[in-house]
């Protein structure tokens, strides 16, 4: 049986070791080129290593998007979170990306909190369990250093009023049968979990509405979500908007065997608000791809194709290319060994967190001024 | 094959000659019995000709909410309307007798208008189609008489930020399963439908959220809104509110031989806006009990059981009960032809319209009194 069989991605499970190239066949999805990678130089002004080492690797007519910005036509980002638990390194990864766009072409980015769905999703969570999750989640997103003339913050179930209008127009293009095959749902599903994806599409279609002329929406988001952004895009046009169109990023292994960074293996996942040496420890204790002594490491070399610190040099804390090429080698050559290589890594993820939650503590009072109901 | 088998009743569907005993039985709701009669007249003070007279003839917990009324508990009324077309006589039967109970206990009335509905269920509805349709239909709402200190209307696309979060903790106690089997929807519903029903059912909720304070609500309505209240009861404890009561009347018919008035068929509906003389050249044109020649009716009488013209006045335009019952002796009597009993109505009809179209016009800008976004 082949291990792809194995792998299960859709917006609520991600389980297994997951093949993206067969995604980009599953999903019909593009994979992110040369030519995407040159037009990005050419419209941004330099190429952000997530796209150049691949992590964001597949797309649908993020090259589209590009052009119509450098046109001059209206453009906005759309990103997303699903407060359901404690944001940690994976969650970023996306909005990391989000941020230098956001940064590099100085255009509005309109940020969903799904509080809604994950109440619904969960059995077990109370309104106030989200409505909790959603306000540290949201010191989280703007602790990143976010600009928040431009970063608009909505929250479903308070923000609704900007959505449910333009819900309901999408409900409409949307039968149970379409919603069941693209989402996975059945009989059993709640019926908010059944009409929720509308409120995810509206956002693609919100920044026409708010500007009140034809606006290009580039969704940087983890290729889990792609299904919501295909019925987004099946029905865009016949209700007047343009296509919205994706970059698509890999997933942030878990340090682990395998399978994505995930809050349900908090010993795996590293928490923004994990004191860092909490961080430091998990680092420590990784999964990697060593060998079982040192002696034969020396001899053998490592495997950074499959080691999750090595992942997250490449993915996050490395901006160096020559760098990371450096300690590519020396893994593979033996003369880098996992536990200086860890330490290193532990080094500056704790680094991160430190300062990050110095910033957090200042971000708690200034979550106002990235609400949407305080601006449009 | 029975009649009664022909008939459907849903909220989107009433058709063919309806059996009122049987939905009693189909739907597991109770007759209004001498006691609750009895019960009205020493809560309310007086009885209205609609119960009296079996227009409101059945009931979940009516008996219930006029205790918690006389015991000084909290209480609201609550009604609503689609706004799929011109409001017709049929459609104000239940506001009518809605008003007087609002007068008698002085309590608020919470009035939705059901426009995603609306637009969500009819293939060729725009939006502009349903919001020109609300605002007229309000206007009618209005022009009988409501209270705008006490009655407080709900648009559902303007007025979602009251409804969302509770629609939200509804759905997620509803599945696909139950709202298929209780709503009749199929695979090829659009999702916009099968989430609607927790919007009509958070207004059950929605007075306790606003007073802050346990409140029993009473619902009158036509019959075919039941699957909604059953739905609502059924989940209302485990939500942390009382069962929402309900009062529920007949239809007024149309002007042809059997059905309910209905829009689909404008020559035998009376809408509030139609010209007096229109509305009186339907009326004399109407269907009647009476036999096919003056000297037949004068021998053998009238039969005024299937008589809309009948119902008319017993429903809507005849106060006196002493009145209709010479009527309807003097039709079964041979006395009372056709012409001059249709004519009389004709006259009451076009006279109400007269005056009910006076206070429209004015009505069209006291709307903003009325909107729960003015008050709440």
């Amino acid at each position: 049986m082949d291990e792809e069989f194995d792998a299960k991605v859709t917006p609520w499970e991600v389980e297994g070791i997951i093949d993206y190239d067969r995604l980009i066949y599953e999903f019909g999805v593009k994979k992110i080129s040369k030519r995407e990678i040159e037009l990005t130089r050419e419209v941004v002004g330099e190429v952000h290593p997530l796209i150049s080492r691949g992590v964001f690797y597949a797309h649908r007519d993020y090259d589209v998007f590009l052009r119509k910005y450098r046109e001059g036509i209206s453009t906005a980002l759309y990103t997303g979170r699903g407060p359901s638990g404690n944001v940690h390194l994976g969650h970023i990864l996306p909005w990391i990306f989000t941020k230098w766009l956001q940064d590099k072409l100085g255009i509005d980015l309109f940020f969903e909190f799904t509080d809604d769905e994950k109440f619904l999703y969960h059995r077990d969570f109370t309104l106030d369990d989200v409505r909790s999750l959603t306000r540290e989640n949201i010191i989280d997103l703007i602790s990143l250093g976010f600009d928040p003339g431009k970063t608009h913050i909505i929250v479903d179930i308070d923000d609704i009023g900007y959505l449910y209008e333009l819900a309901v127009r999408i409900a409409k293009k949307i039968t149970f049968s379409t919603i069941r095959a693209v989402m996975g749902f059945n009989s059993s599903t709640n019926i908010g979990m059944i009409f929720y994806p509308t409120l995810q599409i509206a956002v693609c279609f919100l920044p026409t509405e708010l500007y009140g002329k034809e606006t290009y929406v580039l969704i940087p988001a983890a290729i889990d979500q792609d299904p919501y952004w295909r019925l987004a895009r099946d029905i865009a046009t016949s209700l007047g908007y343009p296509k919205p169109t994706q970059i698509h990023a890999k997933f942030l292994p878990g340090l682990g065997i395998g399978g994505k960074m995930s809050s349900s293996q908090p010993e795996t996942a590293i928490f923004l608000i994990d004191p860092p040496e909490l961080a430091r420890e998990k680092v420590m204790n990784s999964f990697t791809g060593g060998q079982p002594t040192a002696e034969l490491q020396r001899k053998l070399g490592g495997n950074p194709d499959i080691c999750p610190v090595y992942k997250y040099y490449e993915m996050m804390f490395e901006d160096r290319d020559d760098k990371l090429r450096e300690r590519y080698l020396n893994c593979k050559g033996g003369s880098l060994l996992c536990g200086p290589c860890k330490s290193e890594l532990a080094d500056r993820v704790a680094k991160f967190l430190v300062k990050h939650q110095e910033i957090r503590d200042s971000a708690k009072d200034r979550i106002d001024e990235f609400l949407i109901r305080n601006k449009f």
